[in-house]
């Protein structure tokens, strides 16, 4: 691909169906020093989304570039592949050439999320089932942004999401895994919600069942945490229903520290926090 | 709002939220020699889509200023109106300072279209049930382009749309209405699916009753119609389902044509047909 001149590397024209319709996936991926962390897992995302929206994806030569360009230190490469302009409106173009923008910016975990757990409520909006785009990091996330928009209040980390059926799902912006009888449990995502990569690679290190569950399994777990793989991991101190009233609340202990570790190995992330 | 630069009129940044989550509205409006049509209707579902999304509409001086520049002639106006840039991740800035886009395209209608009806299938893909997004013409489209992507032949007109629960809703690109037993219906879209302006018009001068139907109600009407503000109203003359078998022919009669004239008046679109 030839490389854009600025300004349009950081622009995409009025055409684009990415902005059109949400015809693309991004992916935000964690840098450190230059080197990606779970970079595999991001492609293989990325490759399952062209797959299913019937895109090329870019070339692996001109993928693998980018993470070099984030410069020293932690940093997230968030880079935005959309299947182009043309096409006849919904139609796809018959041959597409995608788009492939990125941007690069500062990043700082929360150790104190790591360390003390987050306050999670459920959310009110549930998510519609489109099995087709189960997994898959595409760039319709409205769902996201109103679920997003439902608290203000900053010590509630994230929100809780169910799709139309009940079934869990997710949170707004991190996957969703629990303890519950001493066995690890995930929401299955056939039916909707992002496929996390750090997801992906807790289910390839551990014995975790991806299974259907309602909300009232979260309040009865053991222990839960929300993962992705810029953030790492929180574990739940306290769950609150869309109304504030708290549901269960956690002491953040030895099974929340095991998996935790895990998980942190797995993007250099501390793993040791005082009791 | 100050009149942006070429060449920002037809680029948005890649931060803008309409790109990274779909977070935005737009409309797509017939413009006769520069007079808009259905322009109240435009302007009162982008104002409800705002409400819903929470950031607020351009002042209407502002946006009425737009058709006048679509020149001589059957144009469209498709003006695209995003959250614009800010916030963190999903969450939306605490005040949002939109991004109002809009490109102008020569348009033809399809004259044998309405002469002679369209052949139209039913698609697999069934819609997400979303309550809050229902009826709004938001960014989030890709159900649509999956939906368009299900057939290629030239001779297929549009593809009908169910919900995941199985009602009908629309098709990828224009409002549903038919006559059953004499009276005029067409889907309720309170879980999912574009309210149409033409939609909207049609059902403040005719007497039509939204209802919760299943798709075998198109196959035993006495006439459907796929109807929206650019194209007027195509007649259906040939339903298929999936696989491309024919579900059930209708000859293009009076009935047809009564409902077409209505919309075609309020579009300014001929009303008379040799039949």
């Amino acid at each position: 691909m030839s490389v854009p001149r600025a300004p349009e590397r950081q622009w995409v024209p009025l055409d684009d169906r990415g902005l059109a319709y949400g015809d693309g996936l991004f992916e935000t991926v964690l840098v450190r020093d230059g080197q990606p962390l779970l970079w595999d897992q991001h492609m293989t995302r990325l490759a399952r989304g062209c797959q299913v929206l019937g895109f090329p994806l870019p070339s692996r030569d001109e993928l693998d570039r980018l993470p070099g360009q984030a410069g020293p230190g932690l940093r997230i490469l968030k880079l935005i592949l959309t299947r182009g302009s043309g096409g006849r409106g919904y139609l796809p173009p018959a041959s597409s050439l995608p788009r492939l923008r990125w941007q690069v910016m500062a990043f700082s975990p929360q150790p104190l999320r790591w360390r003390d757990g987050v306050r999670v409520r459920h959310c009110r909006l549930r998510l519609g089932i489109q099995p087709l785009l189960a997994g898959l990091k595409h760039l319709n996330r409205l769902e996201n942004v109103l679920a997003r928009a439902e608290w203000s209040d900053p010590d509630l980390a994230d929100g809780v999401l169910c799709n139309s059926d009940g079934w869990l799902v997710e949170s707004t912006c991190m996957n969703l895994f629990w303890q519950r009888e001493g066995r690890l449990e995930t929401p299955l995502l056939d039916d909707c919600g992002v496929a996390g990569t750090l997801r992906a690679e807790l289910l390839a290190h551990l014995a975790v069942s991806e299974v259907k569950a309602t909300p009232d399994v979260l309040a009865g777990a053991e222990a839960v945490w929300l993962v992705n793989s810029v953030q790492g991991v929180w574990p739940l101190a306290r769950l609150d229903d869309a109304e504030g009233g708290s549901l269960a609340t956690w002491p953040i202990g030895r099974a929340h520290r095991h998996f935790q570790a895990v998980a942190h190995d797995l993007l250099g992330y501390p793993v040791g926090f005082a009791e």
